[in-house]
C-alpha cells in the first residue's frame, strides 16, 4: 500500500468532475484503494508522497494512432484522405521492414507519448510482423500500456505495401501466439486497415483469428465521403460500410474500436450501439484532412462508447490536450451546423472522453474510482496561473488549454512510477 | 550594414514561398537590403552571423488580441460571446485601474508574445488611460512593435466598466497627444469596443479623433449572431452593422482593423473591400465561442486585406502557429460547408496571412523583400525532424504544426536583436 497527496481530479460520470482538494489517494497492487481527506488511522504507516498544491489526474488515453506515421506529423495536411494515403502514408510505412529504422522511430514515438502523458494507447503499426513486435517491445520497456496491431491489407494499395492474403493471416496469427501473453500491459489487436484495402477473405480470416484468440479489433469506418463511395462500389452486396465488418465478425464480437465515424448512416449507428463498438473520435485528423465533424453528441446519446484519439499523422499532435481542444471546437461548430440541437461538449465532458471514455477499452482505466488501475499524471501548473485565484476545475481547464508536456512532472501506470524512456 | 546567413523562407505573393537555401540576407538601417546566394564582392567586409542549417523566417504578427484578458486564457471556453463577456471578460478588465496589477500582467503578456515569436501585435488594452500607457511602455521597453488602444465603451456594460462619454473621448485624446509620437514602434490606435457598447456620440467622437490625429482604428464586427441582432435592435436606422462604423467615420478613413467578420452580409463585404478594411481572422476564438467560420477564401477574393489573430482570451493561445493550424482546419470545414466551392487554405497561404498579411497593417512588415523592416525569427527545428530528409518547405510546415516557442532561438525587430524581456 502506498499513497499520494495532492489535489485529485477525475470524472466518474460523464461531464462531472470529482474534486478532492488536498487529499490522499491510496494505491494497493497498482489499483486505487480509496480517496480520503484525512488518512484513516489504520493507514497511518502507509508511505505517502506529498505533491503539495499540484494536481493529480488520471493518465491520458489515446485510442487511435499510427506508429509508423510519426515521422510524418505536421506534413502534407492539405490533402484529403485517399491522395494523402498514396502520397505520404504508404511510402513511409514501407520503411518498417527495416528494423533499425523502426527502432529509431518507435523509440522517439514512445518518448513523445510519455512526454504528453499518454499512458495507454491503441496503435496501428505497419504490415510488418517483426516491426510490430519491436514496437510492442519498446512500449513494454517504457512501462506504458498499449494495444498494438500488425496492419493487414491485401488490395487497392501500392505493391510495395500490399500483402498476400494467406501470409497476412499467418503473420497475424504468429503475433497473437508469440505476443498474446508476453507482456502484462502491451497486447496485440487485430488490425485490418479498412475495407478498401482488405479483401473479404482477409476480413473473414481476421474475424476468425479474433474469435479463436479472443483478441480485440480495431479499424477505420466512415471517415471520408470518397472512401465511403469506394466501399459501396466494392461491396454492392452490403447494406452499408459497417455491415462489411459485421459480416466478417469484426464488429463487436470481441471489443472493437472503429476510428472516425464522421459520416455514419442511422442504421450503422444502431449497429455500433447494439454491438458496443468504441468510436475513436479524432477531431484534429478529421479537420486536417477535411473529412468533417463526427456527431459526437448524437453518438453518445445512441449509447455508443467513445474515446479520443490523436490519429497521427492525420492528426498533427500526440498531445491529448490538443485533441480535447479541437474536439471542443468542432463540437461548437457541430452545434451551429445542427441548428443548436447537438449541444457542444463541455470541458469536463472532453476530459472524461480522454480519460475514462478512452480508458474503458482497457478495462478499469481512466478514473480514480476504487479498483481502477492507478494510471496518473501529476501536474505542476504554477506557471499557468497568472495573478488570479482560480478553482481547481479552472486550473485543470487551464492546463488542458494552455499547458504543455512540461507541466507534467510525474507519470504512473498501474501504480508504477514511469521514468523517461531512453531513446 | 549587417548580414545573416541561413535557410531563408518568406512569402512575397499570397500562397507562394520564396525559398533561399543557405543564403545571405543583408540588413541596412533595420531594413532588408537584399538576399544573395553568394555575398557580392562589395559586401565582403560586412559582418555576417551564420545560422548554419537553421530557418530564417519573418516575425509573426498578431492583429487582434486583448491584453487584459491574458489571465483568462484557457478559461470559460464553453460560453457564447455575450454571456462570456459578462462572466469572464468585464470582471477581469475592471482590475486594470490598478497599475501594479496591470504591470504584472502586461509584463507576463509581453514575455509570452516574445516567446511565441509575435514581433508585432495590435492590442485592445482596457478603458483605463494610465493602464494603456503602461502597456505601451512595457512593449516599447521589450523592443517589440504594436498598436495599442484604450478601449472605449459607454453603454450596455456593467457600471464598473462603463465610461462617461465625454471622459472616454478626453482620455482617448490625452493618449493620442501624449503617446502619439512617444515611441518609434509602439503607437496608439482608436479602439471602440464594438457597436453594442458604444453610443453613436462616442463613435462619432472617436471618428473625429482618428481624423484629427490621423490614427488608425480597430474594433469588432459581426462575430456572433446574437451580437448582430442586438446591433440591429440598437440601430434600426442602419443598413447593416458595418455601416454604423462607417457613419461614424470609423471604417477605413484611417487604416482600420475589424476583428472576426464571421457573418458579414454581401453589402458589408463590398463596403470593407472598397474601404480596404483589414479583417483580423481569429479562428481559435471563433471556434471556442461557437461563433462560426469566417469565409476567408470569399473575403480574399473580394480583395479585402486579411491578417491572423489570436484574440486572447476568446482564443486560448498566443501562438500564431496555433492560429495558423486552426485557420487551416476551419478552412477545410468551410470548404465542405460551401459544397467544395471555397477552397481550403494551404500552408503557404496560412503563413502569408500570419506574416505579410498581418504585417501589412504596419507598413512594410512581414516579408523579406527589399525595403521591408527586418523582423525575423531564427528557427532551430533539429528536434522536429525525425529520420527523414525533408524539404525546407516541409521543415517550415513541421515547425508550424509541431514546433513550440522553444524552437525559436533568435528574434529580430527592425534589424535589432530582441532579448528576452525581464518580468
Amino acid at each position: 500500500m502506498r499513497g499520494l497527496k495532492g489535489n485529485i481530479i477525475f470524472t466518474k460520470d460523464f461531464g462531472k468532475y470529482e474534486i478532492f482538494k488536498d487529499s490522499y489517494i491510496l494505491i494497493e497492487d497498482g489499483k486505487v484503494k480509496g480517496i480520503f481527506d484525512k488518512l484513516p488511522e489504520e493507514y497511518n504507516q502507509v508511505e505517502v508522497k506529498d505533491y503539495g498544491d499540484k494536481l493529480i489526474i488520471p493518465g491520458l488515453v489515446d485510442i487511435h494512432l499510427h506508429g509508423p506515421q510519426f515521422p510524418n506529423i505536421g506534413l502534407g495536411l492539405d490533402k484529403e484522405l485517399m491522395p494523402w494515403l498514396e502520397t505520404y502514408t504508404f511510402p513511409e510505412e514501407r520503411k518498417y521492414s527495416d528494423l533499425e529504422y523502426a527502432k529509431k522511430v518507435y523509440r522517439k514515438l514512445v518518448l513523445e507519448l510519455w512526454k504528453n502523458g499518454t499512458m495507454r494507447s491503441v496503435i496501428f503499426a505497419s504490415i510488418h510482423l517483426e516491426g510490430t513486435k519491436l514496437l510492442m517491445d519498446v512500449i513494454n520497456e517504457a512501462g506504458l500500456g498499449a494495444y498494438v496491431g500488425k496492419v493487414n491489407m491485401d488490395r487497392n494499395c501500392p505493391d510495395f505495401i500490399c500483402e498476400d492474403t494467406d501470409k497476412s493471416l499467418e503473420d497475424t496469427e504468429k503475433l497473437l501466439k508469440d505476443y498474446g501473453s508476453r507482456y502484462e500491459r502491451v497486447k496485440p489487436i487485430i488490425t485490418p486497415r479498412f475495407v478498401p484495402t482488405c479483401s473479404t477473405k482477409l476480413l473473414k480470416g481476421l474475424g476468425e483469428l479474433s474469435r479463436k484468440y479472443k483478441v480485440p479489433v480495431q479499424s477505420h469506418l466512415s471517415e471520408n465521403k470518397g472512401e465511403i463511395e469506394f466501399v459501396k462500389e466494392l461491396h454492392p452486396e452490403a447494406r452499408n460500410y459497417a455491415s462489411v465488418y459485421e459480416a466478417a465478425g469484426l464488429l463487436g464480437e470481441q471489443p472493437t474500436i472503429m476510428a472516425h465515424c464522421v459520416l455514419l448512416e442511422e442504421e450503422e449507428i444502431e449497429l455500433l450501439s447494439k454491438n458496443k463498438v468504441f468510436i475513436a473520435h479524432s477531431p484534429n485528423s478529421n479537420s486536417n484532412l477535411a473529412s468533417g465533424i463526427a456527431p459526437i453528441r448524437k453518438l453518445l446519446k445512441a449509447g455508443i462508447p467513445i474515446g479520443l484519439a490523436s490519429d497521427i499523422s492525420g492528426g498533427h499532435s500526440l498531445s491529448m490536450c490538443s485533441v480535447m481542444i479541437e474536439a471542443g471546437q468542432v463540437s461548437n461548430m457541430k452545434w451551429l451546423e445542427s441548428g443548436k440541437t447537438e449541444a457542444p461538449l463541455t470541458t469536463p465532458e472532453l476530459f472524461y472522453l480522454a480519460t475514462k471514455g478512452s480508458g474503458a477499452f482497457f478495462g478499469k482505466v481512466g478514473s480514480f474510482e476504487e479498483g481502477f488501475e492507478f494510471d496518473a499524471l501529476v501536474i505542476d501548473d504554477s506557471d499557468l496561473t497568472v495573478l488570479k485565484e482560480i478553482s481547481l476545475e479552472e486550473r485543470l481547464q487551464k492546463f488542458i488549454y494552455t499547458g504543455s508536456w512540461e507541466n507534467i512532472i510525474e507519470r504512473y501506470v498501474s501504480g508504477e512510477l514511469i521514468k523517461e524512456p531512453k531513446i
